[in-house]
């Protein structure tokens, strides 16, 4: 065991504050990584702050990974010390169930370990997560990054970036589609960005009139303001694909009319109860809605090297870590663009 | 034009009784038929009754139809004189958009014309259904009745049975899979008897512990009683495809977790606003609530064809015409098992 210096929540009113941590010892399949970038992702705050009722103390959040190899593990051949890692939300699965088997270790049938605040067989009893100066990590949920991409603004492409890009590669997007992305933060930031990069006219589709600027320099083809309704059914029957993105319940049944017969649109944004379903539009054209959850560590690191060859990154503000409650304060006001990522050379 | 006796709804208040309605002469494309058998559907009931707010009187329901061809355009040569004929849910649709060239005229973008209640050019402005002496259709619409097929028990594989087989046909229900069907009513027995004849293990899942033995005789393998917690656990992940026939709003939710990763519960029953939508099973499993309407003429004379080879009709109680008010009523208490069929030579 080695002890390491991390900012952990001690309580669901407490905001975070300095802490040691102890990381388990380097096992044979094991990676240490100094941390050198985390993002900062809505679950964070929803963990310190207990909001979802199962949070332990003392809390490590973070599942945006950006760091360098220290130490490896006496069975690991195909990294070495010094090289850029990256480790993304989760650092264990059961390996042999039908989802792990088929590279989607985010659907494990036994439950994945999530990054931090699972129960683990490590010090403490729940996994640390990337607040922190180092980690250690099973070999098997280490990705590598490649040269190339900003160490930074890659940071969120382990949770944001991922989160988008699987259901968008799921659901085949390709050129001669029209995708629309419904919510411009952190995760719709990057929908926009990677569903451009993979050929579709990509459309943003806001409350906000005063985003379609921000939306066209991401690479958005056009942009359609949800309020007006003239310009929802201008719109209706035309897209291959919906991408929602919201991060709060809300009335998705005004989307469904938007896709073409066969469609789905995809939640990844708002998790639990939403809105009450009318099923009429799905059945009047056979669409779906359907949920994703981030992507497995294979297609995980597809999505880097598919980031790096179109020079995607995550546009991002960089903290320090003492900024870390404040910078909570301002994304429950949606204040990013479009997100905060900690250095952690800041952290003592 | 010529008139025909039908029964017809006068108002939203008053029961079924016997009018005359004038059917459009026989053009170069129509085909004539006399009516032998018609299904009753619940949309009958809320039709006749306007419990949608859209119905135009007199209204003449029925589009579960049974005939055989009294009469044929002078363009029309794959069918003949006595040939015994069907036709389902819609008379009409524009033949040029994407889904009617795909097959899909239930999908139309322009709008299906449906066997009663559409506004059409016919004689009184609207289309009048099967609960008649006979009907005028356009050759398109025209179904063939494989021989060997009980013609009374065929009239509700027009609705019930080409609803529950287009979506099994959609999601590829096969053997080896694992199919639950929830509800068992018109559309639920339908497809319990479809599910089992593509070879799928199929699951009846009702709230009726006293449904199982009628659920094992129409061929499903197991019951799941839907109010049984401990045996709705065991069940979790075990499902390819769910078929949802339950025709009024209910909580759906409990039944997403039933489903494997990637799998599709599909809604025929409750059209409308249903429940409110837990975004988190979805999301957890890559899951998917979809809906289906009917299905095409293409997949409906396929289905005709799959029926008559796996010698699959519908469970049907036949009535006589001065019967359907009090049908109405019994169907309303789900005590029908499991389809009213009218025999049409009882209509004077």
């Amino acid at each position: 065991m080695s002890s390491t210096s991390s900012f952990a929540a001690q309580s669901a009113t407490s905001p975070l504050a300095p802490h040691q941590i102890d990381r388990r010892d380097v096992g044979p399949q094991d990676v240490q990584i100094a941390i050198e970038y985390c993002g900062v992702c809505h679950t964070d705050i929803h963990q310190a702050r207990n909001d979802w009722g199962a949070s332990n103390y003392p809390l490590v959040p973070g599942h945006e990974i950006i760091g360098k190899v220290t130490a490896l593990g006496s069975a690991i051949e195909h990294l070495k010390v010094g090289q850029r890692v990256a480790v993304g939300c989760f650092v264990g699965s059961c390996r042999t169930c039908s989802s792990c088997e088929a590279d989607l270790e985010q659907y494990c049938l036994n439950n994945f370990t999530a990054t931090y605040n699972s129960p683990s067989k490590d010090p403490g009893g729940f996994t640390y997560g990337g607040y922190s100066k180092s980690i250690v990590v099973d070999k098997h949920f280490v990705l590598t990054v490649p040269d190339g991409l900003d160490p930074a603004g890659a940071a969120p492409l382990l949770c944001a970036g991922i989160t988008t890009y699987s259901p968008l590669r799921h659901w085949d997007v390709k050129p001669g589609m029209t995708v629309g992305i419904i919510g411009l933060g952190g995760l719709g930031h990057m929908g926009v960005k990677l569903s451009h990069a993979m050929g579709a006219k990509t459309v943003m589709i806001t409350t906000s009139k005063n985003k379609a600027a921000d939306a066209m320099k991401l690479g958005a083809d056009e942009v359609l303001i949800s309020t007006d309704p003239i310009a929802m059914q201008s719109m209706t029957n035309q897209f291959d694909f919906l991408l929602n993105t919201i991060p709060v319940p809300h009335d998705f049944n005004q989307y469904i009319p938007l896709l073409k017969v066969d469609g789905t649109m995809c939640i990844v944004g708002s998790v639990g109860p939403t809105a009450e379903l009318n099923t009429g539009p799905l059945i009047f054209g056979r669409k779906s809605v359907a949920g994703s959850l981030v992507g497995g560590i294979k297609e995980t690191q597809e999505m880097l090297e598919f980031c790096a060859k179109h020079q995607i990154v995550s546009e991002i503000e960089l903290i320090k870590i003492e900024e870390i409650n404040h910078a909570y304060e301002r994304m429950l006001k949606s204040d990013v663009k479009y997100r905060f990522v900690i250095d952690m050379n800041s952290l003592i």
